[in-house]
Formats: C-alpha cells, structure tokens, sequence
C-alpha cells in the first residue's frame, strides 16, 4: 500500500524572488515532495501552476490519493473549473492538505464556505507551535511543543468554521496567536489545515514541519474506493423504499424524474 | 429591540402548479412571513427571485436581522455574485436559516463548501421529528417529537459537514432517516437548516414548523454590530505588533504594501 | 426575566492568605457577585464551602438559572454527593460557569469526563486573550483582544474534549498558549470554561473580565423548564409506540418493569 | 503490528437466561472476541465481570490496545476504583468502544459527563441503521444502511455529548430514531459507541455488526506510546519558559511545589 501524493506549487515567487529561489532552488513543491519521499509507503511528485489545467486534470487527481496545495502570490489565477473539479476530488475522498497562505486560496475557501482571513506580519519572528491534541496521529513523533526561529505572523480571529479538532495552536513573539492546525471532513474526504511556511524562510526543510506534512499525509489518506459520483441526489422510487409504502397526496415529479437543482 | 427577518421565496411553483397555489395562494414565503408577524418581536416581510438582484440589494442586506431562505426549481437562475453578497452579509454577523430544497440553493453549497446532496422520494409519506438536543433553543416549545403526516422523503447520508449541534432527526415512514435540524457557523454569522417543506404538502402552516422556525429566528439573530468587512485579512505592522519586536530575516512585502489574495 | 446567579466561592485562600484577601476583602465570590449586580437583569448571590452543604442544598440549585465555580486549594473537600447533584442540575438545564483554578473542580472533571490537566507556572506575567469566534455573544462588547498584565501561566496541552466552539485563546509571555474560553453542552445545561482569575492579581476587578463572565452568564442561561428527571430512560411500551408494531422474539423484560442500570 | 483487543464481558444474562445462553453459548463476550479474531492484524481475548479485579488488573490495561465493553444487568458491581482505572487508560490512550447498554456503564457515563439516558422498547422490532459520514474508516465495506430484524429499540433523546462525528442513524418499525455510532476523544484515547446488540437476538452473529466492530477498534486504536502520568499538571518554573521572563507579583506557591488539585 503506498500513498500516492501530488503537492501543488504556486512556482511564482520561485521564478521572481532571489531569496525563495535562493531557499528553495527546485521550487518550494518539490522540496516538500522530496521530504515526503523520504518515507516509505509515501509516493510524492509536484505540479505547478503554469502546467496544462494547473495539472490538475481528472486523470491526475483520480491517482492522488492526497494533495498537498501551497499558493500565495497567483491564487486569481487559478481557474474556477478546475477549483471546482478538486473539491469534486475532495468529496469522492481524497485527502487535501493546504499550506500556511493556501488560507486564501480558492479551493480552501470554496470548501470552508467562510471568509478565511487572518491578521499577519512578516517580520522574521519566532513561532512556537503547540500540540492540543494529545497523542493526535498528526502529532506523532512531536514533542508537546516545537519552534521555527523565523515566520511570518497570522493572528487570530481565523475566519474558518469550527474544525473537527484543534490539533496545534502557535504562539507569536509579537504577542498573537493562531490555531495553526485544524481538521475538517467535506464530503467523503479528509482535510488539514497547517499553518508554517512562509516563503522567504526555510521552513519546510524543518525537521518538524517535515514530521507534520508526513503525518498529516497518513491521516488524510482514505484506503477505501472513491464515492463515485460525490454530488448525486438520488431518487429513491416508492417501490424501492425499504418499508413497503404507497404513494399518497399531491406530486410535482413524474415517475423517473430527475431531482431539481 | 425587534428582530427584521426577511424571507426569501423562489415563488416558481406557486405560479406553475395549482396544486403548490392552492396550499400557499400568496405564495410559501408570504405564509413563513406571515406565521413570524405573530410573535412580538418579530417584524417579517419577503422578497423574490423575480424581484430586481433577486431582492438581495446591499441595502436589504444590510436591514435583514435574518434571512429565510426557500428555493427549488430555479437554483440555477439566482446570480453568482448576488450569492457571493449574502454570504458575505452572513459572515458579517446576518443569521441565515435554509429550509428544506435549499439544501441545494447556491448560499447553502456555498456556505457548507460541501456537496449538500441526499437521497429523496415524493411519496407523501409520514415524517416524525425527533429532537436530539435536549432544552435547545429551537426546540423550546416543542414535545420531544412531532409529526407531518405528508411529507417529501429526504434520506441519509446527508453531504453537510459535521454541524455544531444535530438538533433534530427525522424518522420517515417508508424507512429512511435524516438529519433534519442543523445549527453552523460561518464567519460571524449562525446558520440553521431545517428539512421539512415540500411545496406540494402544507408543511408551513403546521404549528409545530412554525414554532421551530420562529426559534430558529431567534436563535440565529445576533445584536452585535455587523462586522464592517468580514473578509478583510489586514496587516498588523511591527511598530503595532502587541509584543515590541524588531524584524528580521529576507521580506517579500514592502512596508505599507497590501497583502497577497 | 431576571436571570439568577449563585456563585461558589472555595474561600479558603481569602481566609488563609493576606494577598488574597487584601485584593479580595469581601471574598472572591462576592467580588464577582457584585460586579454581575451592576447588570439589570443580573441578580447574582454567593455561597461558600463551608456552608452547609457546601450551599449547594437541591433548593438553592433549583432557583439558581447560572452557576459560577472558583475553587483551587479544597477541591478534595467537596463530598461527592453534592458533585454529583449539581452535575444533574446541570444536565435538567443550569447554566454554569468554571474559573481558572476550577478546571481541576470535581464538578468539572465530572462533566468533562477528561483528566483536565494542563501545565503552569506563578511568575506574574502577560497574558493577551484573543478572540477566535467572532461575534460569539460571550465576546459582545469586547475588543479582539485583551491583556492581564499580571496572571498565572496556563499552557497546552489543556487535557479537555473539544469543545462545541472555542472562543479565546491565551498568549502568554513566557511563551506558552492555551484555550481560554470553551463552550460545551452537558444535558440540557450550558457549560462555559474561562481560564483566568488566579488568586493573588486582581483579575476579577479587570472590566475585559466582568464583561466576559456577564455575557457567558447570559449564554448559559437557558429560560426554558428545567428536565424534571433528567437521568430516567423510560419505556415505551409496545402499545404507546408512534407507530403500531406487534411484539416479536425472546424478552428479558416482563410488562411494566423497569430498566436495568 | 497487531492490534491487541479485550473484550469485556459482563455474563449475567448467559448464566441466567437460558435464551441469551442458547445464542451466546460461550458467551457474548467470547463470540465478540471469536469474529473479531478472524481478521488479520487482531488479537482478541475476553474477561468477564466476575474475575478478580473484574479482569481489569493495571498489567492487563497496559497490554490493551482497544477495550470493547459489554454490560447491562449488573453496571452497579462494577468497582468505582476499577472504573478509574480504566478511564486512565483511556486518557493515556487505550481506544475503547462501548456496545448497546453499555451506554449505562459505569466507564462510558464516567467518561461522557453526561447522563446517557434513552427511552427504550423491548419487541424485537426491526433497526435500520444508516450510514451519515461518508466514507468513515469504520463503515468500510458496509453498504449505505444494512437492517437488523430483531432488536431492541433505543430512542432519542440520546443524553451524551455532541460527538466530533455522528456515523450512523438508527430507523426504527416502532417510529423512533437513534444516533447509533458516535466517535469521542478523552485524554489521548479515541471512544466510539455502537448502539445494536441486545442479548436476547443473535446481533454480534450479524456479519455487518462483526465488520463495525472490527473497523471501530481499528479506528480506535493509536499506534503513539501511551502518555505516561495523564493526569499530570506539571510546573513549568521561570527558569525553564520557553521565553526568558522575571518572575513577578505575589505568590502561593513556593519553589518547587506541587500544583493544587
């Protein structure tokens, strides 16, 4: 059983950023996808945003089994069909994992149906991320509490709906905080919210950071088929009903009518 | 204090069907207005699809304690960026109750991020409402269950996130289940969906489905001043930071510099 | 509609320690007491351990709408009946209210059913509470965030289920955070954890404070009539069913006994 | 890896009632523990009420990956002290999983903080129960809902704590519903609660049953260490902050000594 993981880059500042680029020289994705397949039972590759359908086509995410999503500078730029076509991928059970500013990208929005905003400040000071979960599995090999020397600041409110768990809450040395590691269910599929990784920092070649991604790529990973078809509303005709029933009063279907949407 | 809720109707089939016309002559969402004007303290007027922006003008929005939402036939015809308004008027602070087909409406889909679907059957069949929140506030009033003796059939599994409170679950005749009161928040906004209302059934003159809307009413409606630009994700500069530091480290924003979306 | 609130006090420390008492001459109870009085619609009165019963008599629960618990030195002393009664007024509908040190209170270990633990440390530092639901009622009137400038440490992990919604989150100055305002349901009863209040700073004089505890007093307040057995599963028997059934298969039980427990 | 799992059995009704004894000839505790040894990965053995310390000895605990509780005629024999034992373990991360009216054990009330009542009816009525999260680990391999013919109804209201997901709905002949999988964390322990199996029907012979059970200890169990002291409330003293701090203000506690509790 392997894990197949495809980690979705934003590649801008990458391309245009002299220090990102001085960080991560293959691109912030693949550093991320090459820390995943260091693990066994973890197959991670990367596509970026300048690729055809941004990579994402049907083919590719019916073989991801999670996606890990980072974008900052260019989420405009993503295509609304295609937005949609990952949180169909989502819903049939696929696990998705968004990264420190995929806060604001549209697939989180669209699947948190919340405004997602934060306060923040780039001022390279230190975050402390604690666990609240105890024993959570995304937490494991963790200590009760890690550090990242340099980040950029997001402060609460969070705009996002109350999630499953609260798995980890940082403390910023500017004196806010922010629940930096959330967990949700949209349809039939997984999804965690971390917040570390600013790009002018080294962050995702953190130990740590490197131990959250692996982790939260076990927990969002979902063995089981894929739902077929995650937004059909079925009828279920008075001759099928589990108890035996007879049609009674008035009707706006005819029989064999589809549902309205 | 009164709480302004407005009620919005699709008001499609009350002009097709004479059946829906009969039942509801000044249409369903006169009737749920109508029902609310009883209760001191409340002040329930309604608006329609075919009003001018669907009847959602800022100004309306703005106005609006609580929004009641009914559609069915005509999801497809409510415009994408008058969705995108009450959404946001719901993240600044307006409760938002959805009854029965808005389950697939374009602010419910929206709000959730989830494919809202189910399984259904138009039997007229009986439906019994259990409550499963003891003492809520919806259900005051209430016996510990009530029943519609014709009703549309809604079953499980539902495609809702993980609500705050399960508040009701229905037992349907013909065998399904579902779960048929469900309180959210987004942004800083309470939302309530409640299953039943099929048009062809006179669901909205049952006394039982009133009370819960006019709770739900309650419930929903949040006298804090609306949050001004509940999207908003704004910088907090490091002169302003609550804690005295000084930056460091490489930076991607200039001083002043808007944030990234 | 006055909403009525006992407050118990442990009153060991006002009695034993100078500090304490010179910030609390009246009693930390009474001190919160008072400031509820300022509010109409607040009629708010205090017990103490050492009373009979701990105050706690099936009488005074009964005309208490919101109960409000500070306990740190004794919490071994309250006997375990009287936990136990007032955990089942809590579930037939009382609100109440448990303060910093009370996370360790028999009452609110019961009600969690979760070891309550948590890490600490006396050195009178900053705490900053930030919001995290925004516009949740227990936040009315108050900035997105405040400071106690002197207060004991409280860090993560908090060992507590994850509550219904968090609502603020602690910074604190030696680099810990913990989540300092949690709601919950128990029953029928309203249930709301507010971290700070340690004995020797005068946190329950602070303004941010009282305007915490008078609106989660609000919150917990629930109008409708108390669950009069709220522990009783009750038989139903064949003949009451709401639907008609006939009676199958091998039984334990005769007609009319009572359930096992 | 193998999961090792204890069935806890009460085995009062086998010794007494000669239908549960024809159905469960060795018991329903040994049945339970027999299916669930069929898989692969799973190691199951069984105690019963009767044994010293009820079988719940701390060796045994520690050796317990995931306890599975069944009781019903005598929660009242079981050791409060015991009870306390195994909720530690719980909360230090043993997965456990109650069945049917194990809802009125000792542990699960304890662990709940609830009163976990229900109505109930004895008629070997037909459940249905039906699958409400998608996809969820422990409905793997089970269809949309599966039906037991006879069993014993559990109505709502259920009186236990929101639960992070509700997996499945009860229907039942008689007219009433149940939320019938229920998923909790306490401590670092994960809870789930199955509501079919009541002793006097061939309910854990069901193969749909037997594949809940199995998928729940799978879901239950945590492969991390088992958190040592979970009860602790450790000092963190100024010198070890995480961040440099003086300490300030008045003082209880000395250097160097324990917490309250």
């Amino acid at each position: 059983m392997t894990i197949r993981v495809t980690v979705w880059g934003e590649n801008v500042h990458e391309q245009k950023s002299e220090v990102v680029r001085g960080i991560y020289p293959d691109g912030m994705h693949n550093c991320i996808a090459s820390a995943l397949n260091k693990n066994e039972g973890i197959q991670a590759s990367s596509v970026v945003l300048q690729d055809a359908e941004h990579g994402m086509t049907a083919e590719r995410l019916a073989e991801t089994d999670v996606l890990v999503w980072w974008g900052h500078a260019a989420h405009g730029q993503v295509d609304d069909a295609i937005v949609e076509r990952v949180c169909e991928a989502v819903w049939s059970g696929m696990g998705m994992i968004f990264l420190h500013s995929a806060h604001f990208s549209k697939p989180f929005k669209r699947l948190m149906g919340a405004p997602c905003n934060l306060t923040w400040r780039e001022a390279g000071e230190r975050e402390r991320l604690w666990v609240t979960s105890r024993n959570h599995p995304i937490t494991a090999g963790l200590p009760d509490h890690f550090e990242l020397e340099n980040e950029e600041m997001y402060g609460e409110p969070f705009g996002v709906p109350e999630p499953l768990e609260t798995v980890f809450v940082s403390w910023f040395q500017g004196g806010e905080v922010f629940r930096s590691g959330l967990t949700y269910k949209r349809g039939a599929g997984n999804v965690f919210y971390f917040r570390p990784g600013h790009e002018t920092y080294p962050t995702y070649h953190d130990a740590n950071v490197q131990t959250v991604i692996r982790n939260a790529v076990k927990w969002a990973y979902n063995p089981m088929a894929r739902v077929a078809k995650p937004t059909d509303a079925p009828n279920v005709p008075v001759d099928r009903a589990p108890e035996k029933i007879e049609e009674r009063g008035p009707k706006l279907h005819m029989a064999g009518q589809q549902g309205l949407r």
